[in-house]
This record gives structure tokens, sequence and C-alpha cells, in this order.
């Protein structure tokens, strides 16, 4: 069966970044705060065990446990472009996806979603045939992709018959025409930016750009899941914000407009 | 549904294990003569496109495709002691056969059996704790672990519910106890001593060892798989031996013993 | 020229001890307090980036500049028994050291020492063939190789024409007959005991084991050098207290004990 | 000392590029034809035991040894595009050269060269912050950089105070405009071509374009070095026709053109 779209707004989070001996991220303590996890599967981050312990803590906290593959990259953290040729993309997003999900099976939990990372998702964007594979790849778990809304890979999933779900990150930046900028091309944001973009984009839809210009996300009333990145120094603080204005958001969306 | 032991003789070979530019075996002449094929998943050799190709090659040829999970060891080929906790034993073994699953998913292929590689074999066998990780890693998937028969790892299969499937192997030595010997410690095979070996273990359920003692397989009657190892130089002579074996221990089977 | 052993009580630690993204210890603050580092080498922990950006560190800071070369096990921060043919140790080690000494060729600085790491240490002391590959190579260098304070060590060093410089741990554990202790079996370590232990070293020769057996280190008078580890959440507490200490014992040594 | 270019024209080919079990090209047979080894070291291909026993090759056969240092990329050969930070390729480039150089240290060998591999080639004509990265490490070394002829790098080793070493190839295609280009896009050259272009390189200066264009390689009547490319089936057979054709030029250049 495949898996649907979400139904409110959301918070989703990358998770278990670390490798081997090294950490990176509070996990634990996001996990009380988010709706749903993309966990990392190896190549750009992670390893077996952390994989498995990320998918405990998703059950003991009720997280939806998604997968977050990325480009084979450990000394960059999956943010460096690396030329892949798309038929050993599409093995690679299989692999990785396949991976975590054994460990869901293992501990009786579903996929929830895939959300490629980092220079992955970049990669998607700029070239049609690597969009292609990796949505083929994922086509086979039925599940929904996750991704900073766009047009390009909403039509393909359309295509391959699958949900495309987007979303916004509200502690990084975007261009003036919306395009999503990374992580090292943005400013630092504080809780209460967090929180401030998260009600504009759910109340009117916009948001603001690096250069302060107001632009549409686009969703057409549709909800959507909103990203934080877990391994900012700041995103205890960001994301206690961003579960208010979330919360908030959903609760007028529940009850409706007040006259 | 958990897969089922198999009801006739056998053979298997270790199968994907080149990597990157680097191959290694005459993997698509092997598949026109065995049953079954062990898919090595990454860590000891392996990457994902080569995985995702022997795949298709069990899917063309009718070869049944099981995983062929080793030791995180791509220098040595999964050949050399390394230390695991048994935890991250048993979220490698998860990882490894869930990446290959997805490949068999996404081919319509259902996984066959699981076959531990090289040094994790023989790892098992040292220590039980590692035995009992992988074995419940393997659990997860509901199909047949295969292994050079013995009598610790057939009863804690059993004890966790999923069958164990006893090899031979006609290519290397074996201890007069029956003990199979490392590649590296057994002498050279010849495709006569294969084929004489395999109906030797077929029809009396005895080997030979390296000092020339005869011991007892102990299948009691039931049929076993054989494996070859597709990296000797003299593979593809051997295996049409053994399937020759194979063939007429079948037939006989098949029509039973002539009064 | 072959370096020569230390004249005075020094302090060395372990450094560089991250990988890409990921960070591990306060190296800039460490490099205030100790003598020498010992930088890994890319095989256990390190990437070329980090390994450069350490010897930069040595450079700002006049500390000297060691190898530190380990097991090749990332997940496993070199803190794993892996099985390697004394063969290929000899050019693991080759390969690890020389790596640095370009880098400290670049920057003007000389090797000053090399420090076998975790792992690698104590396979050393249990395999004598291992033992020999490891120290031929360091013997290339023609510099100190640093141990803890062990006979055989000493005596292959002297065979081998380098010098055999012994050091102490003041933050982990000894058994009563003086055995290092690794990390995960040692107790936590204060300031304070770090401060006792090394003042008690210095002065009387001695140490107390894990269950308060006092032993000799058996340095003959000598200086030697105190490890302190870099990856311990109180490192820099331990380091202010083992400063003190080596500074006090240093000015005693060289004015000589009081009338 | 700085190493100074040849004197007469050579033969240079790519070596160790294997992997642990995994073995590329003919090593040792190639080692009687060639004057230069550039020798893979562990970032593409080879590990540090190939690295070793193709540094005693060259030692038994009176072959010079180069380093081949290459990008971090094992599955792909070294042969995909991976955006590099400039800082972080002028340290993979030390840590590469230097593990190197300890192995001809240990065997009493100088560094004769150092030969950027595939892509990472590429990638310096592209970039040019890359090519000084590149080649600022390679001048803490001070060997000659091999490169296939080019203004931008022989201008930049001038600056650098290294010699550069024009190469051409003889088994793989060029443009019209005399642009070497990668073995993918090239056609399969016979023993009798690879003669033919190396007679008519070395007597006229000039190649012919894989559209059969004539053009200048511009080597000013210096000699150069030839590479050849070891990873070929036909290998073998190219290299005994490729040494006759060096053989007879030197030999004419050494007794000068007949009146």
């Amino acid at each position: 069966m495949t898996q649907t779209l979400i139904e409110k707004y959301e918070i989703n989070a990358d998770m278990g970044e670390g490798f081997g001996r090294w950490k990176l991220g509070p996990d634990e303590e996001l996990m009380k705060h988010i709706d749903a996890a993309n966990i990392a599967c190896g190549f750009h981050a992670g390893d077996p065990s952390i994989m498995l312990k990320t998918v405990r803590l998703c059950k003991q906290y009720g997280v939806k446990a998604g997968a977050h593959p990325g480009q084979q990259d450990l000394f960059g953290f999956g943010r460096r472009k690396i030329e892949v040729d798309p038929k050993d993309m599409y093995a690679m997003i299989l692999y990785q996806v396949g991976a975590l999900k054994s460990m869901l099976d293992a501990e009786g939990l579903e996929l929830s979603h895939i959300k490629p990372h980092g220079e992955l998702f970049f990669y998607m964007l700029r070239d049609e045939q690597i969009m292609r594979a990796v949505l083929e790849a994922c086509a086979t778990f039925r599940v929904p992709v996750y991704g900073d809304q766009n047009d390009a890979e909403e039509a393909m999933c359309n295509e391959l018959g699958i949900p495309f779900q987007g979303e916004i990150y509200v502690d990084t930046d975007y261009t003036s025409e919306g395009i999503l900028l990374p992580v090292s091309a943005s400013k630092m944001a504080t809780p209460e930016l967090c929180y401030e973009r998260a009600k504009r984009a759910m109340s009117t839809g916009t948001g603001k750009s690096i250069d302060d210009i107001v632009f549409n996300f686009d969703f057409k009333g549709k909800p959507f899941t909103i990203c934080i990145h877990s391994d900012m120094p700041t995103v205890l603080s960001n994301v206690i914000e961003l579960r208010k204005a979330v919360n908030e958001s959903n609760e007028t969306r529940r009850i409706g407009p007040s006259k």
C-alpha cells in the first residue's frame, strides 16, 4: 500500500548523522518535538548501528521514520558535487533505502517517506536524468518523497505514481525566486525568526528571501512539512519555537478561521 | 511467508564480488550452471551497481538470489578477523541484506536465502554471541540460512524459527573432523576431484579430509547444496563437472535406487 | 639525523581525531598546555585537511608534531581488534607516517616521534611479528617511538637503532602488574587524580593500579612523557592540573633535590 | 635537490592500480618495457601493500618511481568529477605523495616525478585554483610534474620553481585542437597505431586527432615522455611496439639526423 501525503503541518528533521565514534546533533532531545525523522543511510553519514538506534528512537517517541539517502561522501557529508552515472544512482538509492527498511521491518515500523539529502537534492534539480534515477528507485518503496517545493519533482513523482510532499526550511535562506540556498550560503537563524517564518508560511503561503523580498511557496492551501537542521548549534531552541508555531497553525486549521 | 529448504541437490556460488572498476569471477558464464547465487552486499565486495547487475543476471537465468553478507573489509575481502560488537553485527547484517532485498523487490524477485561470507561464517562458529546476532538479523527476512553443515548453527536456526540449509564445498578442503578449511589453507582442486567429492557426498554422505581420512557430513539423507568458489581460476571447469555430478544424483534420487 | 629522547618530563596528547564534518576534542585549547601532539593519520581518525590543520597548530604553539598511526578502522576508531598480515602492517605504517611527514615538510617542521594508536599498540604487545613490522616501518623515519613503558618494545627499538620513549597515562587505569588498561576498562579520572598520579610517578616512579596496588613504572630515573586523552569530556581541566604537576617536577629536577 | 627533466624519449605507465584482492594490469611484465612508473597512491586505486610491492618492482627493474595521486574515489577509479575545496586538495596531494615517498625512502629510491591521475588532471585544466593547489603541493617534493602538454600547467610550474614534463598518449585520442580525450571517449588503439603515432610525434612533433586532423604537440624539439594505459587489454602488445619506436627515435636523436 502506498503511503499518503500529510494532513496537517508537520516538522521533520535529519537524524542519525554521526558516524562510529563521532556524534552530530542532539537526536534524542529533538525526537520529542518533531513529527518525522529523516534517517541518514550510511553514505553521507550514519552507520548501521546509528541507523538502528535512530529507528528505535522513532519507535519510542512515535515519530515517523523516513530514509535520508545521500551522495557517497562521508568526508564531505554529502554536500559536495559528485558526478554519478544515473544507473549507479538508481542502485545507490535502492541500496540505502533498502538498508534502512530492513531495520524498520525488524522493529515493526513502516517506512514513512524518503528525503534526498543535501547535494543529492540539488543534483536532482540540476539534472533530469538524476532526478528520474532517484525517483524511480523511490517508487519501489511506494512512499512519499519529501523535497523543497518545486514543480519539476512534483510532476515526475506524479508520473511515477508516488506522492511528492513539499517542504520548506525556516532555518536556512531562500533567493528572491524562492530557491532554497545551501546551509553554507545562509545566515544563522534565531529561534524567533524560525517562529515568524513558519507562521508566515502557514498563514499566507509566503516566505521572505535572504534579501528581504516576499515570494510565494505555492502550496495551494495544502499542509506542508517544515524541516529543521539538526546540526545547527541552536537547533533545540529553534525546534521549540517551531513546534509552537506549527501547533498554533494546526489548531487554527482544525477549527477553521474565525469569522 | 518463510522460505523453505531445498528438495534436491543444488549448486550455489558466490557472485558479484567485484568492486567499481575491478572484476572478479566469470559471473555470467557461471549463472548457466548453478541453482543459487550468493550476492555480495558491498561490505567485503560488491557495490550497488554490481549487486543490481547480479540480481538481473539471476532473473535472466532463473537462478535463486540470496544475500552474501560479510565483514566490513574491502581490503581483506572479508577474510580477515575483525572484532565486532554483537549489537553492531546485528545492524550490519540487517543493513547488507536489506540493501540487496530492495533490489530484488525492484526486479520482482524473492530473497531466496542468506549465506554469511568467509570469515563471518568462521566467526559465528567461534563466538556464540556473534552467531546469535547474525541469525537474529537473518530471522527478520524469514529465509533459510546456508552454511557448512554444523549442529550449533542448525540448532540456533531452529530456535529462531528459520531453516538452516547445510552445504558442503568440493573445491576446498576439510579437516579429518569434517571442519571446513579456509581457501588459503586448502589445496587447489581439479574438476575431476570436484566431481568425485560431490558424488561421494551425495551417494554416501561422506567426505575425505585434506589428510585423506573419511568423515561423515551428517545430512541424514536430506539433500544439500554444494558451494563452488567463483574466484578460483578453474571455476568454469569445476562447475561443469559438478553440474554433471549433481544432475546424476538428482536423477537417481528422483527414480530411487535401483534394486 | 635520528631524533633523540626527551630530557625533561613532558605531556603528549592525541590530536586531529575528527573526520570531515565531525569534530573530536578541543585541539586548539589543548595545544597551549602540551609539549607534543600525536597526530592521527587518517586510518582510525583524521583526514588530510584535519592533519594539515593540526600540523599548523603545532607550528603556531611550538608543540612537537608526532605521527599517530592506527588500525584502518574509522568505524571503530582504531579500538577494535583487526587481523593484519605483518607485511601489510609494515606498508600501512609507512603509508600513514609518510602522509603526515609530507605535511611537516611543507610547513618546515620535523617529525618528532611516532606513537601507535589504541588497539595497534595492544596488538604490538600481543604479537611479536606485528611489533616488528610496526617498528621496522618506524625505523625508516629515525625518530623515537612512544609507548606505554614495556621491556619488549624497548628491546626491539634498541635492536633497530631507534629510541623508545616510555610514557605513562594518568587518566586511564593500570592493572596491579602495571599493565595499561584500555579506556573502556578504566574509571573516569578527575583532574585532582591526574595531578596526584603524575606527581607520584615523577617523584617515586610508581603508580597505583585500578585495585589500589602500588607498582613500579621502571623508568630508572629518566624523564618520561605523560599522555592525556584529548577525547575525554574533562580533558581541559585534566591537562591544567597535569601541566602544573609536570612543571613542578621539572623545576625540582632542574635544581636538584633540596638537602 | 630538485629533480630535472628527461633527456631522451621515455615511456611511462600507470602502475599498482589494483586494490586488496583485486588486480588490474600486468604490472610486472610491463616493468620490463618502460622507463617510469606512475604509482597509484590509494585514493583512486592502490593500497599500501600494492604500493610497496610496486616500489620494489621499480627497484628490481631499474624503473623510475613517480607518484600518481588521484581523486578520492575507489568506486569511480578517479574518473568521476568530484568537487574538492582547493585547501582540501592541497592536503590530499601532500597526503598521497608523502605516503608513497616514505616507501621509496624505505627502499632507498628517489621520488622521480608526480603525475595527477585521470579526472584530477582534467580538473586542473578546468579550474585554476585546483591547478594551483595540486602544483603547490607538488612543489614540496621538488620533482617534475608530468602532464599532457599544455601551456597553463607549464607556466604555473615555472612560477612555482618545479619542472613541467610534457607527455603524450598514443593509445587514446585527441581532438583536432590537440586536447586529450578521456579513455571512455577514445577508440581502441592497435599496437601498430601506437608505433605510428609515437614515431610521428617524435619525428615531426605532430599528432593526428580522432577525426584525422594533424595538430602540433609543441615540444619545441625537446624530448618528451609517452604514456601507455596499463589497464587496456592490449597493453603488452602496445608497449612492445612503443618501446621499438622510442628506441629507434632515441638512437636517431643520439647520433643526429643523417646528412
